[in-house]
């Protein structure tokens, strides 16, 4: 066995506890090294009574490695443990202490978790697993009070611009909740509602305010109390990160200089604030000199954004705070953030938004997810631009899904694209077929699927601004077949929890091919997924599980002896089997 | 290259902040594979201006892999990195995305430190580096007020059982604090003081009382104030993970069960609470009925236990906690824990009881180091056990120091004995020969050494009990010549920073012998200390860079043309060269 590919480091996402009694031990071996693993484990201070082995099942396999899984319950609550490593011509012991030929008498050589202790499990909110999102970008959704409009209002359905306004507002929000409810999301995560200059709304100008184009925090008492009674969760943006320039206390920056009460809320470099050469003499959002970074280290900041996080859910009953920039906050602001929301509600949803390997951030005492835009690109290299083959994007997602627990994977948030990127129908080409796969794998699969408002019914549109049109309510402007598509699977979703967090199994994922073949598995179903990237026909032979299956939407049927089973599939065309018997 | 064996993610001991403007990049390779490892490094909002590369340096290797460190100053606190490794005959690109051929272009596919926050670099104690530990077991280290003594008292010397008394207490450190200065240690570590029913202080009854047959809180006071009047800190013994059995709150709910006000300190499973086939039915330190394991989720508890951490700090002036079984409470508690011990005194170091692997201890918001077990039991194996070759230590110590950031590793807390284990004399066979050579590598490697009271003048003693002999005071009975090669050592530690912080670099350490020759080096000096862990004379002949050096204790001349230097070690035999042009 190749040792240098062994991997295993207590807790991360190495060891863990899923609950008050269960661990999870993971390890990695190189691919196709090992053929069984078990661990031995027990209680260290009774090894000789309290001593036990699990088999490891294999759950990933990646470019270079496998990675392996068990759960164990130590009476106890203290775990000691090792692993025995078994290939075709060798067993291999491993623990803290290395590499060994036998089991290790020495328990004082085991890899530790030592306590589990219920306050440090990571234990996110149950509702997430069961959610799918709908993006809105509160500006350009709907127009339902055009008494708030700003001045400068364009007639709706204009071209975006990074400066225009079009009147979108949350009364528009609550005169369409027909149309999501229909659609049968379950979740709605809206960008910045406070008041703020910009159409984007990322420049706070004062976070205690609803911005008054968009309404009053009456208007959002009311829009919240109508999802809840319609059993869609909502979820506002913090962003925290960073104020608008025309904040009160950046104001007062800008004003008094150095004599400002307020100049430790920024990270001031030099007095008075100005912009050299294009860089603002304080730290700010990139360079951008309207966006001041926020001393989230000075305790009146603190104070302050957490009246801020505590107040929209005590007043207004949101569900959750998805963090802008939330990796460039420091660490510690998060931990406090973390006890206040969850005092409010312990079953708020905090995400972070970080575009990049989140694990530190997946602890247990930061956030609960991060937009997942590691599945993001997997999904996008694979269904939109063909950069990659099937064996590579089975790799890749299998690499994410050992690179979090278990339970996180299960609620990360799953989008494919948002106003920060090009529209998924964009980056299709405007091929809804190849749209369809994309979006048919993102409902598939583990955690909470986002859906950006407007792709259920074909809007499009490339980078931002244009990522950021005008919804179209115009029935017959909308896509209809699309729509139901969405609506099909979004319902099949729900009906079936292995589609949600059954166990991920590539039945067929060849190299240089664009055709793929997943299962789906809990103990209730078993769903067969193919799908054909490829632009042209293709007949599938995979190996598929003994039984009768029934395609979801035909009705069709399939079966297996046992060995292979053959489909075809036209270009970009998808099947959705499930195993009847 | 292999590259199963390549190895980075963002955060923990590979990419840390040392300060607030440096970050310390590091990445693992197999052994031997890299010729040379490139960063590049910038901001990815700016990067096209904020480009740059740094050379890596190879810092550690051990029997698997290289491990590479730089270290990089991002102007504005935002960096993006990814890896340009090198071999003799390939060139490879490693990032976020994974291996490639050449540098990506696309930033967005670069590993991510996102800011460097100051309020999460973790900045241990700066005097700990500097410390020279000594390790206090008060029952047993002098009596200085007889008046104090246990009713059953026995004379001083006498043979040590599980429960006998010999009236040690805090005047008998303060009548002695002229050998520990004269030892020349900066630092006392003191096992628990508090009030409690045994020998050992573990079993908690009084957190807020010193225990009466060691003193009051005067003599407390006075004695912390004579040891700071001595430049030598003081650090205690918080036992937060269990009390004692007579703990009031505990014997509350022995009596008053599931009616008792403090039900919820405890994890009770079943009342009343009793013990069933030696399992206690409430958790307990191991399995020890009066060692009942504190809930410090309640927050009574927490409350309590943190009053009891800046008391201590307040009223007495400490300087540190060391935490028994720290790694079996929960991390929450510690978190908050760190915030009131630091905002009590920001330079008070915060030491876990952890024998394992404890990364996640140690990530700024909870430990500033541990007790180095890792580091203790490959010093035993060499120099004690002949478990190990010379490459195999090596090894091992390199393993370690790639295992924790450096400004961690610098602040280890390096044991190699103490009250819960044989004492080092005892292990070496009571050859001092061989105890000489584990002080030395002690003495000279870095972190804070700690030397168990007694083993500077000879004290010997097994496991628990013998380990914990009343210290020997008569002068004739005190090994002066041992005494004065620890004095000696600790002196010349103090004297070269080179020895504390200084690079390390093992220039010979062969398998199957049992001699090593390394190097500490900074910019203000240059030692060489070689050793022969054999019963052997032993001739080593071993790379040296060119120079004149002297021996510094017996001024003896050694000089190099740059290729091979030859010295000859008696059995057990050591040498220690101070370069000096």
């Amino acid at each position: 066995m190749l040792l240098e590919a062994v991997f295993h480091r207590p807790k991360m996402n190495w060891s863990y506890a899923v609950d008050r009694e269960t661990i999870h031990l993971r390890i990695r071996t190189k691919r196709g090294d090992a053929k069984q693993i078990t661990v031995v484990y027990g209680d260290k201070y009774r090894f000789d009574k309290l001593r036990d082995t699990a088999p490891m099942e294999k759950f990933a396999s990646d470019q270079l490695f496998d990675y392996w899984q068990t759960a164990v319950k130590p009476p106890f609550r203290r775990l000691v443990y090792g692993f025995l490593l078994e290939s075709e011509n060798e067993t291999i012991w491993f623990d803290e202490k290395g590499f060994a030929e036998d089991v290790s008498k020495n328990v004082n050589t085991y890899f530790n978790f030592p306590f589990l202790n219920a306050i440090d499990v990571h234990e996110p909110p149950a509702w997430v697993k069961d959610a799918v999102f709908y993006q809105i970008f509160p500006e350009r959704f709907a127009n339902g009070d055009p008494s708030n409009d700003p001045d400068n209002v364009e007639p709706w359905g204009g071209q975006p611009k990074y400066n225009n306004f079009f009147g979108g507002d949350l009364q528009g929000v609550i005169d369409h909740l027909d149309h999501l409810q229909e659609l049968g999301i379950n979740a709605i995560y809206f960008t910045p509602i406070f008041e703020a200059t910009t159409n984007h709304k990322y420049d706070t100008t004062d976070y205690m305010k609803i911005d008054p184009h968009f309404g009053d925090v009456e208007t959002m008492k009311r829009l919240v109390s109508d999802c809840h009674a319609r059993g869609i969760r909502v979820m506002l943006d913090a962003v925290f990160n960073h104020s608008g320039g025309r904040f009160q206390p950046f104001l007062d920056v800008q004003e008094k200089g150095e004599a400002s009460a307020y100049k430790d809320w920024f990270h001031i470099r030099e007095f008075p604030v100005s912009v050299v050469d294009g860089v603002p003499t304080y730290d700010a959002f990139a360079f951008e000199p309207h966006m001041p970074k926020l001393n989230t280290e000075h305790p009146e900041v603190q104070a302050y954004l957490l009246k801020v996080a505590r107040y929209w859910i005590e007043e207004i009953g949101i569900d959750g705070w998805r963090l802008d920039v939330a990796n460039e906050v420091d660490h510690q602001f998060w931990r406090e953030f973390r006890k206040t929301v969850k005092d409010a509600n312990p079953e708020a949803y905090i995400l972070g938004e970080i575009w990049h390997d989140s694990l530190m951030w997946l602890q247990g005492d930061q956030f609960d997810a991060v937009m997942n835009y590691l599945f993001t690109n997997a999904v996008l290299d694979f269904f939109t631009k063909d950069a990659m083959d099937s064996k590579q994007f089975a790799d890749d997602i299998q690499a994410l899904q050992a690179k979090y627990p278990q339970p996180i994977t299960e609620v990360m948030f799953n989008l494919l694209d948002s106003h920060d990127t090009a529209r998924l129908l964009h980056m299709c080409s405007d091929d809804k077929r190849r749209m369809k796969l994309a979006a048919l794998f993102q409902l598939t699969y583990s955690g909470a699927p986002c859906i950006y408002y407007g792709d259920e019914i074909g809007l499009t549109g490339a980078n931002d601004p244009d990522c950021r049109r005008c919804m179209e309510w115009d029935k017959d402007k909308q896509d209809s077949e699309l729509f139901d598509f969405y609506k099909n699977l979004i319902s099949l979703r729900k009906e079936h929890a292995a589609l949600r967090t059954g166990s991920l199994k590539f039945l067929y994922a060849p190299s240089k091919e664009q055709v793929l073949v997943y299962e789906r598995r809990d103990q209730q179903a078993v769903f067969v997924i193919a799908m054909n990237a490829a632009e042209s026909n293709q007949s599938i032979t995979f190996p598929l599980e003994q039984g009768r299956y029934e395609e979801v939407f035909t009705g069709e049927a399939l079966s297996s002896d046992g060995t292979d089973a053959s489909i075809e599939l036209p270009a970009y065309g998808y099947t959705v089997y499930k195993k009847i018997s």
